[in-house]
């Protein structure tokens, strides 16, 4: 018999109880549960990061499992939980974007309902922790079968998160760091897709924040001497900036959120040119 | 077949090996069990933050449960190691307080036992990690099944750490600050009780250390604007003061111990006053 | 029916999702893993604390655990993933050192294989996340039983980190900082063979780095009052210089390489000396 696996991202840390007394609910109601944590270092309030970093550990999960995501500043205001089911999985937590990535590389919601049946909630629910009080009972009760019917009504849509899309200007392709990881990595919302649009050049000139760089394109951190900069496609598809064996977001002072800039090759001049959009998002 | 749950409450951090080696005795010992880490980031040597933290949790777990928890400035001394049995589940660690709080939040010891019996710890028992050569297997024969009476004789009583009590001035409420967590909450000892001789105000004048506050006693953190300080009575029943979206303790840098004093309502001139003790446990 | 056991030992961090990935792709191929994380928290590339660390856990579980670390400054280099069987159990991951330790504390691998059967891995690897990609789901199809010999060939030896050695000068021993733990104990590469040569005094003459000290050889911590130095042989049986209940490391700026020096006592004239090696392994 297979154990149900549920899989946690949150902001609440590892010192405070927050997360066990969640791992209890669950078991007190589910005890063959298989909880995975994904994360709990989200930045605090940062509902981007824990779309992010859910998106990126979904995919490698087996298909029935349910995520569980509270990165949840508004909690207690008349922001929604919801339970989003996909195809392969579900997802639980508030209504605030921070299951829209995740729910959507699953080929998109089939049902979104919102959790409104008080008897599969806690007894007490608290009005600054509905992890523990909704979204771990609802997972839990998930995960012992109830069906999704019976937690609430459905619903139309779903709230997401705006993230920079990667734009052309005339001579450049303007992106965002998307995520530093713990090793310093720079993560930018540069897909493949957008780098032959440099014509599968071995360099690449990027502007990041203040900083100007003329990196290789590797295929391995270590195509260059350790503490150098490079630039590589990560394990997630996205362009990163690394050093090798060093950290690249403190060298350049870099932070979630800073603009780039990608060079395009410059057109010779007697290249057809078309009447373009300045800005175009690709 | 139900899974044994066994929590881990320790002040060993997640860097070292010390956590797994005890999940490691354990499951050799009960490959069965299923072990929940409460927080193993307590603050080094912090008893009463053990205590505390360990008494926060272990009501949501399941009947049933083995709760170690380990925070041993004194290990290798004659300080006792323990189990207690509570109508609830058993509490095995240090004689040193960190066991108590939660284990009276069950309504109390309804045994406790001096670990004696030297076949049920690790045949090499080293003077500076007992939870790893005494509490880990302990915990995981008593999750096997082993009758409590076999680790050892019954004593009488535990120790107790000494936490500040409300008291009432003629004019004020004192307290104390017991628990800041890694949002920054400031977490006090008043209890919805203590607030009732405030008649149920909306607005509190608390004074934190040096910082006097008027804050407004709200249900969740989003009715003040971001930034912005409140007052509530927290998921576990005790008045945090909080900044919407914001780090209070650092705000006003507040520390665990802190003294607080809410200033109670002036009464009336032709109010009818009693004798009243000048300070008093309330 | 036992569920097997995969240990983790990483550099990854908690933060971000890379462990949660590993674990996603084991419980996908074999459900019934039972994983427990040794450390995530390995500084970054060092494969040596790596190293260090499975080692000091590994001895305690059980027989048949398979062991997974990823300290991998090379990835994606011409490093080889292998996996090692001892007579205890196995290790997997890049053969740069950081399985070594461990597999010879299980006196040694019995064999080594490469792992290159690529239907054994992902189907797509990338080149900078072996762990996600070769060495979870290898570890699963071990744990599902999957036989050693359909993973690769035997190879002959494997890399092993370089550790300094005690060695013995005319009038002292030259050891090193292994390891600092997250009490600020410092642990070195002593063992209680070594301090014999100092015939069992109850006080050592050792410096660290810069800092001279003289301590008491103790058997608990609390041997000496709160704050003040102690030598004691720790549970992992490495001399280690500690405060009671406070930071050594930090009080003595102490870094893991630092060298230190145990003074030996000094010879009485008439004792017979022999020409003996100035600097000896020992």
């Amino acid at each position: 018999m297979l154990r149900p696996i549920i899989s946690l991202t949150t902001d609440f840390g590892l010192r405070d109880p927050y997360v066990a007394e969640m791992k209890a609910v669950i078991f007190d109601i589910c005890p063959e549960a298989n909880i995975v944590d994904i994360s709990h270092e989200i930045a605090k309030y940062d509902v981007r990061i824990g779309a992010f970093t859910l998106a990126y550990a979904a995919p490698y999960f087996p298909k029935g499992t349910i995520h569980v995501a509270v990165v949840d500043p508004s909690v207690g205001t008349k922001r929604q939980p919801i339970i989003i089911q996909t195809g392969k999985g579900y997802y639980v937590g508030p209504d605030n974007g921070v299951l829209a990535q995740a729910a959507n590389n699953d080929s998109g919601p089939k049902s979104i309902r919102r959790i409104t049946n008080r008897k599969l909630m806690l007894p007490h629910v608290s009005n600054t922790f509905h992890g523990r009080d909704i979204f771990a009972p609802v997972a839990a009760h998930l995960a012992n079968g109830t069906s999704p019917n019976a937690f609430g009504p459905k619903i139309g849509k779903i709230a997401a998160p705006t993230y920079a899309q990667v734009t052309k200007r005339q001579d450049a392709l303007v992106g965002e760091v998307i995520h530093i990881d713990t090793f310093g990595n720079i993560i930018t919302n540069y897909q493949p897709k957008h780098l032959k649009l440099i014509q599968s050049k071995p360099q690449i000139n990027i502007k990041i924040g203040n900083t100007q760089l003329r990196l290789k394109l590797c295929k391995t951190y270590t195509e260059v001497p350790p503490h150098k900069p490079l630039a590589l496609i990560g394990s997630h598809n996205f362009l990163e900036i690394s050093l090798n064996q060093d950290n690249a977001a403190k060298t350049y002072k870099t932070r979630t959120g800073d603009k780039t800039t990608i060079q395009l090759p410059q057109r010779t001049n007697n290249a057809k040119t078309k009447h373009s959009p300045t800005k175009a998002s690709v």
